[in-house]
């Protein structure tokens, strides 16, 4: 299990775990290792909130949907762009810090977000089996009631963490020569379009959320069903109120 | 080289590259291991710019205030958010898509940072050395001028990356216990502060930062020369406009 090109290529999310434990030595040699990436300046402007205890899970799991990995994984991992600890240093050293702004939330985001990826991928290289919840950015402001988050700390990302206990089908990719763009980007025509989508449109089950939801098309899912322009409005409103909230929108 | 904890744990960035070439099939390869990578409903919400021939990596190096890996790594790769694709495809599927709001930038922006970090890995383990350069998010306005990038794609992210010439010192971290939190977020005491950034602030690179920029501490070198205020507002300010040229701050 240690080559990565087998690792990274045949990989699938994972939303069912064992009852397997996964210990606390194995969690911290992951983050230990998550800590060796990339890092903006060195500031390490990320913290990671562990939960295993049911009690936060369980207040975790409506704001995540009700995902039902939130209560059933073992371990779950909430990744957060924190400037808190970074801002403590500098007032207790007698240094201004002026990270109260969006340039700044977007920097200690994208720490977090490679140190969550890389935790991922040393886990998956253990055997260990992790899904990504989209749902934190959108529940934000409840995540940081819940995990009591200090003005500076926004949660990004959740990864939920166990042993599998599943082995589904890998997902499909769209092809790669859609997603890289030789030295400009090369804007898509209808028919590169139609080109790059048609396997997805294609497949049996895309097929069959089609025909459950009574639409006219896979794309309509998107928009209609799953990914939903009401839904984004709403949670980019609040999600831009969480950012003024914890600091992150002064001028 | 295979095995994946002596790679994360003993990275380092590098930023001197030999003049080996890279050749496209192994750039592919880390590509198409990155494309396996989580994203959200699988829309892979990203795009790759691929940079190797001197005329746009010269007109980049600027834009990245001139650091030398621009021009002298092989290859340049761009990461961006890409709601473009997804958009065109919903609109010749006479699917509606509601997705040029922030919540929509923040989820392609997640997309874009775990392919990266993916790649990066892949990339490490192949033998190969990287570099993530931050200035992307300060001057993504003229990034998108220079790479022809259409509404709906924001420049996230640029990593560098080609054979080592170098094996720089391992940088240091904080400590383990400084990232973490068990439960619920536990604020910092000066007294842990202290503790968690008293071995970087006590190393003789440090001291020699405070020292050249005649500075009373490491964090003012921090906040009066390295990362100031005054352009952190400044890239800001820029940066919000940029999510709303490219189509992401709709109501």
């Amino acid at each position: 299990m240690t080559n990565i090109s087998g690792i990274l290529s045949d990989r699938r999310t994972i939303r069912k775990y064992s009852s397997e434990p996964v210990d606390d030595t194995l969690i911290n040699e992951l983050i230990t290792m998550g800590c060796r990436a990339s890092t903006t300046g060195n500031m390490q402007l990320y913290s990671i909130i562990i939960n295993r205890e049911d009690g936060k899970k369980k207040e975790l799991a409506p704001l995540h949907f009700n995902q039902k990995m939130i209560t059933e994984a073992p371990v779950v991992l909430t990744f957060c762009a924190d400037f808190n600890r970074f801002n403590k240093w500098c007032r207790l050293r007698n240094a201004d810090p002026g990270y109260d702004n969006f340039l700044s939330f977007v920097t200690a985001a994208i720490d977090a977000l490679i140190l969550a990826q890389t935790i991922c991928i040393a886990a998956e290289a253990k055997g260990l089996g992790i899904c990504y919840l989209g749902t934190t950015t959108y529940n934000a402001h409840k995540i940081i009631e819940v995990l009591k988050l200090p003005k500076g700390v926004v949660p990004i990302t959740t990864v939920t963490l166990g042993w599998p206990a599943e082995k589904p089908e890998q997902v499909d990719r769209i092809p790669f020569d859609a997603v890289i763009h030789k030295e400009i980007y090369h804007n898509y025509s209808n028919e590169s379009i139609a080109e790059f989508y048609k396997a997805k449109e294609n497949r049996a089950d895309s097929q069959q959320f089609v025909n459950e939801n009574n639409k006219l098309s896979l794309a309509q899912v998107f928009t209609d069903v799953r990914y939903k322009k009401a839904d984004n409005v709403h949670f980019s409103k609040i999600l831009l109120n969480v950012l003024k909230e914890q600091g992150f929108m002064e001028q």
